[in-house]
């Protein structure tokens, strides 16, 4: 069995049971190092194969490996293996080897952990967006901002930032202002479930010139959100 | 405390650590009458205040009352609770009684545990939208299913049916079938995690004609999603 292992932010509290019990049966444990050492706890005594950032390919080759030779294989990704997580890959590179077999388990991704912290951002219809140009052209980045800017949808941006990137988040909020008032409703979380956790809650306008980190998950807005004893709340439209 | 409770699909295993510790330690518990009865285990000996379907503002009320009382309350949320969940309307209710300690405890979402029984169709920028009108305009849903499928998102739909809207399934299709090409891979999952829990993988011309009902999520690829091994797959664009 080789499962594609979701643990959510980080913290043994956030993974479900069945996140839990798959790292506890397997013999292999795979993954990115950071995620790996987050479950170190649950690991002690197995086979460990780790790679760094960009090593996605790398570490999906490796876990098939160890699926063939018949171990019981967990590859850890941090939030949900589904959501820019390694499931697709790993199903990719296991396409000649149907004999495998595979299950994929969810878990609890940046928008929903980050959307708990702040409050209640996403009642409501939401887009995610990776600003990430790395794997995808920046001009559908930029046609996906538009589209869901200009449809008042929610939007959570993943990846708003790396030390190649440092002014892509401003570029994003440049084009979302097109069409989204600039005092809407904004919040950012940092190192969401981990040490130096940090949130903040601000306006569209703001947000174009606040620096963020690639560990940071950024939440805009739709015209109805607003802000409620201090957390970030986008109404589904009960009526009181 | 109250805590607003993500339970995910339903089955104790896809359960967060931190929302069963959440409900065991509530000496209240409310909820839509099915979700309660899905953590029956858990809630021996609680109170217990459940309203049936459009009972929400009744009952997010009901656990403010308790709350203020000095009750530990956990309301109950199937999937997450922040999205489409009670979060938003129970922060909303506590907006003049800020002295009422909150949290809300993410959980996994029908696109999530529905996405990764089909595979991996959420491995790159997707949209969530819900196709009930009971609490938007449908000029709005259109808006969004255009933009959506415009800039090619994967695509998830919340309440794609109910006995009132048989054919908002395929009214959305319509729209989408204007941006997306009628071979682009759907998939369908319905009770989630739950008895008579079915999947299928089709495609957008044939998911126009599909039945579903208030239990099933609709996925709509993007124009890569592929089908590997059975599995509903987008790429993120890794290169092997």
């Amino acid at each position: 069995m080789l499962s594609i292992v979701g643990i959510g932010p980080g913290g043994y509290d956030d993974m479900t049971v069945r996140a839990i019990n798959a790292i506890k049966n397997a013999d292999v444990v795979t993954g990115y190092r950071l995620y790996v050492d987050l479950v170190s706890d649950l690991i002690k005594g197995k086979e460990v194969f780790c790679t760094e950032m960009r090593g996605e390919v790398e570490r999906c080759k490796k876990a098939a490996e160890f699926a063939l030779a018949g171990h019981n294989v967990a590859l850890i990704c941090s939030g949900d293996a589904g959501v820019y997580g390694m499931a697709g890959l790993m199903l990719k590179i296991l396409e000649d080897h149907p004999e495998v077999e595979t299950e994929v388990i969810p878990g609890v991704s940046a928008c929903q952990s980050g959307g708990a912290i702040l409050g209640a951002p996403l009642s409501h219809d939401f887009s995610v967006i990776s600003l990430s140009d790395l794997l995808t052209p920046w001009a559908l980045i930029e046609q996906r901002l538009e589209a869901a800017a200009a449809a008042d949808f929610v939007i959570v941006l993943y990846n708003p930032a790396s030390h190649k990137r440092k002014d892509y988040l401003s570029r994003a909020c440049g084009i979302i202002l097109k069409h989204k008032s600039s005092d809407t409703i904004c919040g950012l979380v940092k190192n969401i479930g981990r040490d130096g956790q940090m949130q903040q809650i601000t306006t569209l306008s703001e947000l174009k010139d606040t620096p963020v980190d690639m560990l940071t998950t950024v939440f805009i807005g739709n015209s109805q959100t607003t802000v409620i004893n201090g957390k970030m709340v986008t109404p589904r439209g009960y009526k009181l």
